[in-house]
């Protein structure tokens, strides 16, 4: 079904394969237009003293922001960012590199729409309400499954909803996928944001949204989802390259598509407890065996493959009010309710189903 | 192996799926600055009087260019096709929309380009020439397997050689996917384009330049041309969608590494003989067995369940001369010879041989 009508945007460039990222200093000077030109390194905090902060094409006028990437991103700390680049240097930065998973590369993608569009980044929370482009956004995954490094959502949490913002200007304008840089993502970590690409793919081709080029997409990621996480013997350079690209395809089949159950309960889990989004959506579907049959089953042999224990009882201490919070944030993702069951997807799902399936996370 | 490293560029935007072409009139609307903003379409003239023409969402200041698509595109027409536009307004029209396959939207591509950059398009083919970027370019396959629609080459024969204009401003900048408009293509040809596509994820998977994602691009899209011409009783409609998808996967694989044996014998052949693409790759990879025997097998499998004949005796009348062009035009495309065997190509395959497959066809 062609729910509504768009022509989708795609990520300006991509450069793929081991040791692109010793190209890097070619992308940000191919933006610079004179010699003030500066550059922005948004950096998962996980590298700060590692090799990959030395290998930083950085001069005196760039500036590195660490992140801090524990918690899910939140729209207080892209606003805290932005202001952190304009009282570093007021002149626009040539180019911001986001460096690290999702939650950094998302931070990267909204900072760098916030430095053009004045106020809060909460009233951008949506679809289309970016007036501005913003500043030219080179991803660089160091961890893959989200598909962040390709869509053309920034999803952040904000004081009332975890949505996010959405426009054609929230696209990388490059993306550079070197498989190198995943060598050192501990084993759980690895599983977890694997998983989100995974369920992407489960998600969208089966809900009403799918189309042909959805599908393609998604059973070819599904394909190296299965091979990364099943055939142990390949080499970990050969099965993160290919995680980078099923997160890349996985990524592109929700654009064509959409998430579904999965992602819309792991969106209210998330904003109320904070839970890392990746371990948030294989606690969920964990118990969503009677929606997605087959892919449940391919999720549990692959968790046992890679022998990663799930957290249980994340919601069994949450008060009444945090579990409405829940439900509430959950329901309100309409698009993923509609995209699993059709327009009358409220015959199919009610608040209490999911307050019933969340007591059991 | 990475053979030189670059950041490739994507197309703009995607509109995918039935009905999409309806839509036509916001994407050109959208680019359109003032009430003086005119289009062109660049239409295969398959389409002269046929409904298509009439759903053109076309006003009266814009240009329609029926576009005669006996012969592979050459440079005098790029030429004369800009000097048409630039005769009929010369204000730069805001949308050039090129509607057929390959060779329409080789066109459409190459005189956007040429409306922008003076003098004559010959001296602009091969890598990086062109200087400014072209009038924005909206392809709409009518056919599909070329690639023609994704890709960043716009290939041409010229006075002395058949290359490609190829840098990334020949990039579409949209691309409308809407699989109703292949319905009238006829069986024969439908295959021809198809195997274009199919000798893509050939050439590119067992090519020395292949990484994982130019390996998953191909080899779903191998799978769906295997699905199109393999299964003969899905509906008309699905194996079209299909075959959108593998062609854009196809063509999105040759970007991230080589097309190889065939395309550089077949562009010798049409180059000299003027024969079709689709047609001029069949024939040559009918001979190719030795060099890709599992892609031989199944393209013989294909063939003979869509009971599609092959020319044969194109070269037996040509002269020595003739001969000699084809050889130098094939042993000139270093890159295709270099993807196939590698940097010690010469080692590998010598004019002698090329000439004595020429002879077979």
């Amino acid at each position: 079904m062609l729910y509504d009508f768009r022509s989708f945007i795609n990520p300006g460039y991509y450069a793929f394969g081991k040791g692109s990222f010793n190209h890097l200093n070619e992308l940000i000077d191919r933006k610079k237009s004179d010699a003030q030109s500066w550059s922005v390194f948004m950096i998962d905090d996980y590298f700060k003293g590692k090799e990959l902060e030395r290998r930083l094409p950085k001069s005196e006028s760039d500036l590195v922001i660490w992140i801090e990437t524990t918690n899910e991103p939140i729209t207080s700390l892209v606003n805290r960012y932005r202001d952190e680049i304009i009282e570093f240097n007021p002149t626009l930065p040539s180019v911001i590199v986001g460096i690290g998973g999702g939650t950094t590369m998302d931070y990267a993608k909204a900072t760098g729409l916030m430095v053009t569009n004045p106020g809060d980044s909460a009233d951008y929370q949506g679809l289309d309400l970016i007036k501005n482009e913003g500043v030219y956004t080179i991803c660089i995954p160091t961890v893959s499954g989200t598909g962040a490094e390709v869509s053309m959502t920034a999803v952040l949490s904000g004081p009332e909803r975890k949505l996010g913002i959405k426009c054609d200007y929230t696209i990388p304008n490059e993306v550079v996928f070197d498989p190198e840089l995943l060598s050192t993502v501990p084993a759980e970590q690895r599983f977890f944001t694997g998983m989100d690409c995974y369920i992407h793919n489960v998600e969208s081709t089966t809900g009403t949204w799918i189309n042909s080029l959805g599908s393609a997409f998604a059973e070819k990621s599904s394909e190296l989802c299965l091979e990364v996480f099943l055939n142990t013997n390949t080499p970990r350079i050969e099965s993160d390259e290919k995680m980078m690209v099923a997160s890349l395809l996985g990524g592109n089949s929700v654009t064509y598509a959409q998430v579904g159950v999965c992602h819309a309960l792991s969106y209210g889990l998330s904003h109320v407890l904070g839970v890392h989004h990746g371990v948030g959506n294989c606690v969920v579907f964990n118990q969503l065996e009677e929606y997605y049959p087959e892919g449940y089953k391919q999720f549990k042999l692959m968790q046992e493959k890679q022998q990663v224990e799930l957290p249980t009882g994340l919601v069994a201490g949450c008060t009444e009010e945090q579990l409405n919070q829940m439900v509430e944030t959950s329901w309100a993702l309409e698009h993923m309710w509609n995209n699993a069951f059709g327009a009358d997807w409220q015959n199919h799902i009610s608040k209490e189903k999911i307050k019933e399936l969340l007591l059991k996370m």
